[in-house]
């Protein structure tokens, strides 16, 4: 079914404020969940939402609490999370390094202690926004093993890099260090497909692009198999000395997945002209990869974060297709 | 065969001098070259070092250049690289960026119009062995189709990323978002072998682990699939619009690839024990993953560097293995 964007936030809204957020913080949270959903990222929209409302609940997310700086250095500062809903302490973090990136062309957020961000892509579409180059990045509990391994020791931590253009038309890169998440390979199998490439080594260690026996080996692929598995540890690493907080390791103790710790880095450089720079360089880019022939006659060449922004221009005029359960859901939290 | 440090160095050095490199460009010119070979890298050691010095007889290098600092906000600095060699540019630049580490915690150096930085691993040695975080990257000629597209049109830009540990036991991960170099792909296609894992499309456009196809069809696989097409994508931007520079599209239409834009960031947190802190979790991580089940009986789980640090231990003291044409060609240089 379709639901209207202003519906969906004013029900996210309205549960919120019901579970003790400040007007002004059920507010902000309902549009990231809205805004997710817009885009097309339900699971980390709608769908995500009540699970994020249990985490409430169960106390693993304070919706009280605030970030607070523990330390800084001109253009680098830590905050503690203190364990506040992901997403407003991710959107606080990323909105501090824009502000310090104002002033230095650069800045740095460190933040430890803190829950899931959601949708990453929002921080990264916030700093393209105001015209920053950004790069923002978390880590995760273990879900994934290290190349080589079986079992699940390392996180398939999220990294975004956003780079500004014209009329929204931002390059926004969004991806978990997985070549496929979960949420994905249960899709498939509910849908009873198979994966377009492999996504995981079934039970007895061969590719495989059948979604059922990824999940019964837990052994998803990291993009680019050795070399994604590396990346993905060394984002944990720089996540937890930046923060001065836990890693994927730690986090794997604590049998939830919560106290991450995340960067957050925004760029406005300052040379002469550099705005307009970018963004010829944007465009640019953009025309050159768009002017090659295709793979195949049905292909698409898309850049980071256009299938994002087709989506969301449709859905605000359309109204943003969810899943009639997903939305029943949500009514019944209201 | 197996060359001693010292003998290949010297040869480098002395070649290096002959061509115009001061006493301090050619050791430490000498140095990053037999540093890659002792680390076995050779594709960008001895095997590279030839045509390092066409480049420089032909003059897309200049060995008297020096980068220069075109601006400046605290702990960012942006410099022009004048087309000197690019291995030096960028370890000026990795030095730069870990000296504002030390003072502000954070230092960030964008460099342009510089040249192809042989091995990237390098400055994340250099990060590491100053007690630093490092990250740095740089972009490319075009060489590798976007995701649905098979022409050239994005870069393979490499990334390094480094974690310090105790007894150079760093972590770096140096690796390009090709799933396989094109030197690797040659290297396998001489040995009659296939490649372990799909490295690129056919020209019929299936995925394909025959390197010859890879190489007749310069279809080369982006690591992750479309994730790497999107990240290799970011880093060039990032790149460009940092340091004023080229973007992987104005490096194509050089003809040659020279005039490169690459980005250089240290981090030294400056929290209560916060060295002490990194090294525990540099630690912790490895034994984490090392306690996971193998994969398979004789697979092996190895943090990033690992096996560098490995070979340069063995090769120091057993001598570093080179082809004996390729150390033929060096002595025919001298």
């Amino acid at each position: 079914m379709l639901i209207p964007y202003s519906e969906l936030f004013t029900a996210f809204q309205s549960i919120l404020l019901s579970r003790g957020f400040s007007n002004e913080k059920a507010s902000l949270s309902a549009k990231l969940f809205a805004d997710a959903s817009l885009d097309g990222v339900n699971s980390h929209g709608i769908n995500r939402f009540p699970a994020h409302v249990k985490d409430i609940d169960d106390g693993i997310i304070n919706p009280y609490a605030e970030p607070v700086l523990t330390g800084s250095n001109v253009t680098l500062e830590r905050f503690n999370g203190n364990l506040g809903p992901g997403n407003l302490n991710a959107w606080f973090c990323m909105n501090r390094a824009i502000d310090l990136a104002y002033r230095y062309e650069i800045g740095c957020v460190a933040l430890n202690n803190t829950n899931h961000w959601l949708r990453a892509g929002n921080y990264g579409w916030l700093a393209a926004g105001k015209g920053c180059l950004g790069i923002c990045f978390t880590n995760t509990i273990p879900n994934m093993p290290p190349w080589g391994g079986k079992d699940p020791r390392i996180g398939n931590n999220p990294i975004v890099i956003a780079v500004p253009g014209d009329n929204e038309e931002h390059l926004v890169l969004d991806m978990a260090t997985s070549q496929y998440a979960y949420g994905k390979l249960q899709l498939y199998e509910m849908e009873g497909k198979d994966l377009p490439y492999a996504g995981g080594f079934d039970i007895k260690g061969s590719l495989t692009t059948k979604p059922s026996e990824i999940i019964k080996s837990q052994r998803v692929l990291p993009i680019g198999l050795w070399k994604g598995s590396g990346l993905t540890m060394m984002l944990d690493l720089l996540a937890a000395c930046l923060s001065g907080g836990n890693a994927t390791r730690d986090i794997g103790q604590k049998g939830r997945e919560y106290a991450l710790s995340q960067v957050f880095i925004a760029f406005r450089p300052a040379f002469e002209n550099a705005h307009d720079f970018m963004i010829s360089k944007r465009n640019e880019l953009v025309e050159f990869i768009k002017s090659s022939n295709l793979s195949e006659e049905n292909s698409e060449i898309l850049y980071p974060g256009e299938r994002a922004l087709t989506k969301r221009k449709r859905n605000l005029i359309s109204g943003i297709p969810v899943n009639d359960n997903a939305w029943k859901t949500i009514r019944d939290l209201i």
